[in-house]
C-alpha cells in the first residue's frame, strides 16, 4: 500500500464538464475564505487562553462572536448547495471516490447539510442552553450538588435530542449517533459498544489483578520536585526529538493544556509546569499535545482550508496524541534515551534514579474518581461510563434526576471507587454543560486507534523500542505522516484503520499493550 | 475648563427626529462592527511581530488581506453615506458641534469621504506600488545605492500626487496637505512650516553651542552592560509607576518596539532589551511606547469602535509617547526617584553612579546621520529635513533623482553631518517606500505638543519634578487622561492644543525645555 504516493494536487481527477470545474473552483475558493476567517478566530481563542490581559474578556467575546457569525453565514450560504449539486452531477466523482475532488465534495456536502439542517430557533436555543448550562454547572460544582445543575441539564438533553432529530440517523441506529457524527463521522453507538464491551470485560479484571499485587512499581520519580525552567528545557528537547517543527509552531503556557493554531505552519500547543508529578503532568501533557501538533503539522499546506487539509475526527486526532504520550513517552525505550537528558537537565535531583525507575514512575496505575487524573489503564473505564450514561440520557432510558445514582453505582462496579459527592462524581466534567454529547467516546477510541496503529507501525518499521532507545523518533513520525496525516479527510476513521492496519478496529491491541507493559511492572 | 465633566454617553444631544435617531444608531452599529473586525486584524499583526512562528508568514498575510478586504467593504458601504446624510440634516448637530453625536458624525463623514474618493484602479495601483516599493527599497539599501530605488520612488510619488488630487485640499493649500490629512487631520504644510521654521532657526545654533562646549555630561551610565532580566524588571516597575494597567495590557518583545492592541482594555506594547545603552534603548523606547499605551488605555470603553473612542492624530499620539519618554523619563526628578530602584535591581553594576550621572547619561546630545539614533534635540532636525524634501517631491519642485544631493546638503547645513552613502542618507527610512508621505512631521509635532502640554500641566498641577522625585506620576497621567485621552476625536489637534494650553501650538515650549535642560548639562 503506497498511500502517500497518491496524487495530492487540488484537482486530481479530470472534471469532464466545464460547468463542474467552475462550480468546484468557486466552491473551494468560498470554503477556503470561510476557513481563513475561522483561522483568525483560532488565534483570538489561543491568545485568550495564553496571553490576553484579563480585562479584555468582554471585548474578546465580541470579536469571537462576530467571527463565528461571519463564518456561519459563509458555511450556510445557499450558493454552496448549488455548487455542490453541480459537482455531484459529474460522473467522475463516482469513479474516483478517494480523489481530492471527490473527498472535498463529499465532506463539504456533509458539513453543509449539517449546518443547514438546524432551524435558526433551535440554533439560538442551543446557544442559550450552553451559556446557561455552563453557569449552572459552575454553581452546582461549587456547591457540590447535582440538583442545582439538573434543570439546566434536562433542557440541554431535550435540545440535544431535538438537534439529533433534525440531523437524523441511519436505519437501525439511534439519536446518539446523530450527535456523535459531529465529532466522529461515521461512528454509531452500536459499533462503539461492540469494541468497548470486550475492552471493559478484560480491563476490569486486569486492573483488579494489578492493584491486588503486592509488587508496585517505584513511585519515586513522580515525587521529585523539579525546577520549572528545567522542565521547560527538557520538554522542548523531547518535542524537538519527536519531530515537532518549532519554525511552524510554538509551545506556551495555559491553565488547561491544548493544541490550537491557525494553519499547519502555525500550530500552537500549550502546557503547564507544576511542582511535582513531572512525568504525568508537565511532560505527559506536553507529549500529548505534541501528538496533536504533529498531526496538524502533517496536514498538507496546499489543502488547508478544505476537507483534504483537515483532520478526520476527534478519535483519530486523539490517537496521535495518545500514541506519543503513551506508546512512545511511557515506554522503556523512551526512558532509556531520556534518562541521561534528565540527569543533564536536573542533576542531583534525579541522578540516583535509573531509567527503569523513571519508566516505573511514568506508569503508575491507581483508582481515582477523577477522569483527568486517571492513568493509561483506568482512564478508559471513566470514558466508557460516560458513554453508557449519555447514550441512555439521549435515548431517554435514563432520567436526568437518576444520573448521580447511576454514575456512582457504575464507578463502584467498574473501578471499585466510592464517590463521596457529586463534584467528584457526575459534575466533574464540563462537556455536557457545553452541549457536548457524543464526544466522550473519542477519548477511548483514540487509545484504541493508537494501540492498533502503533502495532502496524512496528510491523512495518521493526523494533521501535530500539529506535526510541537511540532517540530515533523520526521513522515513526514519518510513518504516521505518510499513512495518516497527509490524507486529511480522504478516508473515514474506520476505513483508514482498515487501510493502515489491515483489520477493523479491535480492543485487542490496546489490551495487549497494557498487559505487556503493566503486568511486569506489577511483578505479574 | 472642566472638559472631563462633559457628558460622555453615546447620544448626549437630543436628536429631534426619529429618523435621525434610527440612522445614527444604524451608523454606529455598523462602524462598531467594522472596527471590531479590524481589531481582530490588530491581534494578527501584533502576533506577527512578537510570537508568530516564522513559517506562518504567508498564511498570516492572507488572513490580514481578508480582514482588510472585509473592513474596506464595510467602511465604503453606500448605506454609510445615507445614514450620514440623514444625521447631518438634523439641526441639533450644528448647535452642539462637540457633542458625542456631532463628533462621531463629523469624523465618520470625513473617513467615509476619504475612503470612497479613490477609484478602485488607483487603490490597486497604490497597493502594488507599495509592495514593489518596499522590495526595491530593501534592495537599494542593501546595495547602498539610491539609483536602485529611484524608479520605484518616482512611481510612488506620482501615485501619491494622483491620490492627493482625488482627495483635494483647501484653497491656498497644496497637494501635500491632502496626504498629511490621513495622519494629522486639519494640518497643512504652511501651518506646520510656520511652527517648524522658528524651531529650526533656534535649534541649529543651540546644538552648535552644546556641541562646541568643552563640558560634556557624563556618558558612563550609557556604557554599562546590564543583565536583560533586570532590564525587564526595572522597565515593568517604571511602567507600573507611570500608571500603565497590566490587567488591561501587556509588554512583550519585538525587533522594532511598537504599541498596538485591540481595545482600551487590551493594549499591547513591545520593547527590546540590548546589551548597552539602557537609558536610550530598552528604557527609553519602553517609556515611549508606554506613553502611547496610556493614551490607548485612557480612551473610554463605551466609545471604542467610534471616533469618540479613537485617538485624534499621530501628532497627538506622539505627544503622549514623547512626554513620558522625554519630559518625564529624561528628567532630573525621575532619576532621583529611579536611582535607588536601579541600584536595587542591578547592584554593583550601577551603585557607583549618582542620580545626576544617570540623568546625564540619559541626556547625551550627538550628531548622527541616522534619525532613529538621534537624541531629543537633534531628532527634530532630521524630521524637518524630511518634511521639506517630501513637500518638494510632492509639489514637483524637487526631482526624485536629485533627492540624495538635496538630502546630503541639508544634513551638512543643519547638522554638520557628512553623509557617506545613501544607506545612511536618504535610504535610511522605510516610510516613503511604504507610500507614507505627510507622515514624518507628526514626530516633531509630537515633541512640540508634548512640551506645550507639559508646561500647561505644570502650571495647573504645580512642581511636577517634585512629584517625580517621590515617584508620583499619577497626577500627570490623570491630567492627561481628563484633558486629552477621554475626548477621543471630539477636538482636532490644533483645537485641543488651544483648549488645553490656552494658546496655539508654538515652538517656544519645546525650545525652552531643551535649553533649560541641556545648557546646564553642557556647562552653559
Amino acid at each position: 500500500m503506497m498511500m502517500a504516493n497518491e496524487p495530492a494536487n487540488t484537482t486530481d481527477i479530470p472534471l469532464t464538464r466545464a460547468a463542474t470545474r467552475e462550480a468546484y473552483e468557486a466552491l473551494i475558493a468560498h470554503v477556503r475564505e470561510a476557513s481563513l476567517l475561522g483561522s483568525t478566530g483560532s488565534l483570538l481563542s489561543w491568545d485568550q487562553e495564553t496571553l490576553m490581559p484579563p480585562a479584555a474578556t468582554a471585548h474578546r467575546a465580541q470579536q469571537l462572536a462576530l467571527i463565528a457569525k461571519l463564518v456561519h453565514q459563509r458555511v450556510t450560504d445557499p450558493r454552496l448547495g448549488d455548487w455542490l449539486a453541480c459537482c455531484e452531477a459529474d460522473s467522475e466523482l463516482v469513479t474516483a471516490p478517494h480523489s481530492v475532488v471527490a473527498t472535498n465534495v463529499r465532506e463539504l456536502r456533509r458539513g453543509y447539510d449539517r449546518a443547514t439542517r438546524l432551524p435558526v430557533k433551535l440554533v439560538e436555543a442551543l446557544s442559550r442552553s450552553v451559556s446557561l448550562g455552563r453557569e449552572s454547572w459552575k454553581a452546582a460544582r461549587a456547591a457540590r450538588q447535582f440538583a442545582t445543575f439538573a434543570p439546566a441539564l434536562r433542557e440541554l438533553v431535550d435540545l440535544q435530542r431535538e438537534k439529533a432529530a433534525c440531523y437524523g440517523w441511519a436505519a437501525g441506529g439511534e439519536a446518539w449517533d446523530a450527535l456523535a457524527e459531529g465529532y466522529e463521522p461515521g461512528s454509531t453507538a452500536a459499533a462503539i459498544e461492540a469494541v468497548f464491551e470486550p475492552l471493559r470485560a478484560r480491563l476490569v479484571p486486569l486492573i483488579e489483578r494489578l492493584l491486588g499485587s503486592t509488587t508496585r512499581p517505584s513511585a519515586q520519580f513522580k515525587q521529585r520536585v523539579l525546577p520549572q525552567d528545567g522542565q521547560r528545557r527538557f520538554v522542548e528537547r523531547v518535542l524537538r526529538a519527536f519531530g515537532f517543527d518549532f519554525t511552524r509552531g510554538r509551545l506556551d503556557l495555559s491553565t488547561h493544556p491544548f493544541c490550537g493554531g491557525t494553519h499547519c505552519n502555525d500550530v500552537r500547543m500549550t502546557t503547564r509546569f507544576g511542582d511535582a508529578d513531572f512525568p504525568d503532568k508537565a511532560l505527559g501533557s506536553s507529549m500529548h499535545e505534541c501528538g496533536h501538533g504533529l498531526y496538524e503539522q502533517g496536514l498538507l499546506a496546499e489543502h488547508i482550508g478544505t476537507p483534504m487539509g483537515s483532520a478526520i475526527s476527534l478519535g483519530i486526532h486523539e490517537s496521535q496524541s495518545r500514541m506519543w504520550e503513551n506508546q512512545v513517552g511511557r515506554s522503556a525505550g523512551f526512558w532509556t534515551w531520556a534518562r541521561p537528558l534528565m540527569v543533564a537537565t536536573f542533576g542531583s535531583t534525579v541522578d540516583d534514579l535509573q531509567a527503569a525507575e523513571m519508566y516505573a514512575g511514568a506508569n503508575q496505575v491507581a483508582r481515582s474518581p477523577i477522569r483527568v487524573e486517571a492513568d493509561e489503564a483506568t482512564y478508559n473505564l471513566h470514558v466508557m461510563l460516560r458513554f453508557a450514561l449519555e447514550r441512555a440520557l439521549i435515548a431517554g432510558t435514563l432520567a436526568v434526576d437518576d444520573l448521580p445514582q447511576a454514575w456512582n453505582e457504575r464507578m463502584r462496579r467498574d473501578l471499585d471507587v466510592t464517590v463521596t459527592d457529586d463534584a467528584e462524581g457526575c459534575l466533574q466534567d464540563i462537556h455536557w454543560s457545553m452541549g457536548l454529547f457524543g464526544y466522550f467516546p473519542t477519548y477511548t477510541l483514540g487509545n484504541l486507534y493508537a494501540a492498533q496503529f502503533f502495532d502496524a507501525a512496528q510491523t512495518e518499521l521493526g523494533d521501535l523500542q530500539a529506535d526510541f532507545r537511540e532517540g530515533r523518533f523520526m521513522p515513526l513520525r514519518e510513518w504516521l505522516r505518510e499513512r495518516i496525516h497527509v490524507h486529511g479527510r480522504r478516508y473515514r476513521a474506520a476505513e483508514l484503520c482498515t487501510l493502515v492496519t489491515h483489520r477493523p478496529l479491535s480492543s485487542d491491541p490496546l489490551l495487549a499493550h497494557l498487559e505487556r507493559k503493566l503486568l511486569p511492572l506489577y511483578g505479574l
